[in-house]
């Protein structure tokens, strides 16, 4: 029989607590991933995605995967070997776009921001209007320095220059408002397990009909059978016929959370998101976590904290793991050259709540009072 | 709210029914992927599948995709450009192997079974010792035909040859008894959605010491990213580092999915699938369903039948279009060049009982009587 397992506040970088209504739709009774009735839940979900991207994107879909599965799909789909990539680095995840296109034989030109900070307009434009790609890519909202990247510039730049425009909006999807049609945008992929408060396993993900037209008109085949826009087109288009098993209950779940997330409105949503993180940066001050992102440009789901000499000279690690085992509250380190100096606080979604930061802050002024 | 769907009973070639225990893990309250609690679920899982297969590989792992991205993780990391290998085709999965290894750049040599038949012994010998490949690839329980592949002569003769042997085992793993190491299997992977009675979305997958050496000294990085088996060790590992996010929800339930097989045990559970798919064809035959594969070679859990000429000319997809309104009882039709001459009946996992053989022979018997 199942064991009873910790009931956890989940207040890191992903994953964020699943509402209820999510979790029964999750335990659904399976249906067959080719049965028109759960045809009729793929039109829904992929119309909901398409809304909460801005976009009228027809191939808006699910990838059968984590968000870093639909980050790989982006540039599996986009990239060929050889082809010239501009991307920007503001932090771990737009160094794992390096590496993924790396991994594609593309001749990566990379653009760092230092970390805390976003990437500049000039800079991409520089290296865009240098470099001459055919793609260029970077990251929404930076999961590991909780910045918030402004799209439109550089996507001008991209544009006139005639590449294609990847975005990561992992952490942004169900948080802030998008618009990839009104910005540009021509491949971006989310998570479900960050703003949409889904369990992780799928990855958002949407193409324009630009991007769509470069991975039919490849010179090489997709080196990925899995993630090949051509065959997903198939199954996630109107003729419905079979690829992969689709993911059925996932995918049931995901709609129910896109459900949610409209039936609040999504400018409703990013509003609480905002006001949940003003609240946990006011509590947070007084103990001496300090942002480490300059007020313009920070996350509302996602707040980077330099740690007070208190909690880092008696080992923020431990900390963390007094909160978790003491409290159930869970709250993320800092990743790569952050890692130790640095939290980082998830108000996603289901969390983005004044009772959650309350939990939190009381949790915190008794372990650090 | 969460609208009532359909009721269906599962019968085509996966999923299968999930049983209530399973769904209930299903919709367990989120635990982070990083966190000790959840820790204790994967190492439980990863010694359950250890079990399963018949391993003591320490690589063997959950992969974050469905089965076909197990498929794809065996080719991308232990296959490379020009590499040469061979893949038993015997139907539409062996096929799918071969675009997978030529997207990959390997120099691929087709062994060609009937639609039906399993691959010979000497025709594969033949064409590995000719050819000296990297790697062989076949189908164990191939899923168009229902064809069960017998393993250990040809393992046996890719081991002399020096080479890994790839082996799919999506439909047979809870279903037929694996022996991995006895086999002499290199690298394997599996589906949740079949015999293990789980929601699709996870691909099980094990992988020797040779292929984890193989993997490791590559010429070339490993194309992919998400699934690069020297990145994964590290999560899946006793380091427990940060990868992607796993897929909790799914994970969970797949455990309890492990725990209900083991409770049942293996050589019950193979005898459940003989004696369901025994009865199925007994009350078949009198309606003019014939098995398309010899007694010898069939799989328990997936019956390819031929249709009765009443079934096929009034339209085989009418009929399961039929049996799915009517009576919420979903078949498979053919795949390939199969399309249109069979069905594919699937009794697996918690399907594989008499009660289920007798919902659907009374349903068809009530259409074509």
């Amino acid at each position: 029989m199942e064991p009873v397992r910790p009931r956890r506040l989940l207040l890191g970088p992903g994953p964020s607590n699943v509402h209820p209504r999510v979790l029964r739709a999750l335990a659904q009774p399976l249906m067959g991933h080719l049965d028109p009735a759960f045809f009729r839940v793929l039109e829904e979900l992929q119309a909901r995605l398409r809304r909460l991207f801005g976009t009228g994107n027809s191939m808006t879909l699910p990838l059968s995967g984590t968000g870093s599965a639909g980050m790989e799909a982006c540039f599996v789909n986009l990239v060929e070997p050889g082809d010239r990539v501009v991307i920007g680095v503001a932090g771990v995840f737009g160094e794992r776009m390096c590496e993924v296109a790396r991994r594609l034989g593309a001749e990566v030109t990379r653009v760092v921001a230092e970390p805390g900070t976003p990437l500049s307009d000039d800079a991409m434009a520089e290296a865009i209007l240098r470099v001459s790609p055919a793609a260029v890519a970077f990251v929404h909202a930076e999961t590991s320095t909780g910045v918030c990247q402004p799209v439109e510039g550089i996507a001008r730049t991209a544009r006139e220059a005639g590449a294609l425009l990847i975005l990561d909006c992992v952490t942004s999807l169900g948080g802030l408002p998008l618009a990839f049609d009104e910005w540009g945008v021509d491949a971006a992929y989310s998570a479900t397990q960050k703003c949409l408060s889904c369990p992780p396993g799928l990855a958002p993900a949407s193409f324009s009909e630009r991007a769509v037209e470069r991975a039919r008109r490849r010179r090489t085949p997709v080196p990925s059978w899995y993630l090949d826009l051509n065959l997903l087109a198939g199954y996630y288009g109107s003729e419905r016929v079979y690829h992969h098993t689709a993911p059925v209950s996932m995918l049931v779940a995901l709609v129910e959370a896109l459900r949610m997330v409209e039936e609040e409105g999504m400018e409703e949503r990013a509003e609480r998101h905002r006001a949940a993180a003003a609240a946990l940066l006011q509590g947070l001050a007084p103990l001496g976590f300090e942002p480490l992102v300059a007020a313009p440009h920070r996350l509302p789901m996602l707040s980077a904290l330099r740690l007070p000499a208190a909690v880092a000279s008696a080992g923020e690690a431990a900390l963390r793991r007094q909160l978790l085992e003491k409290y159930g509250i869970e709250v993320g380190g800092g990743l790569g050259p952050l890692a130790g100096r640095i939290w980082r606080i998830g108000l996603m979604g289901e969390n983005a709540r004044l009772t959650t930061v309350e939990a939190l802050i009381t949790a915190l002024r008794r372990e650090l009072g």
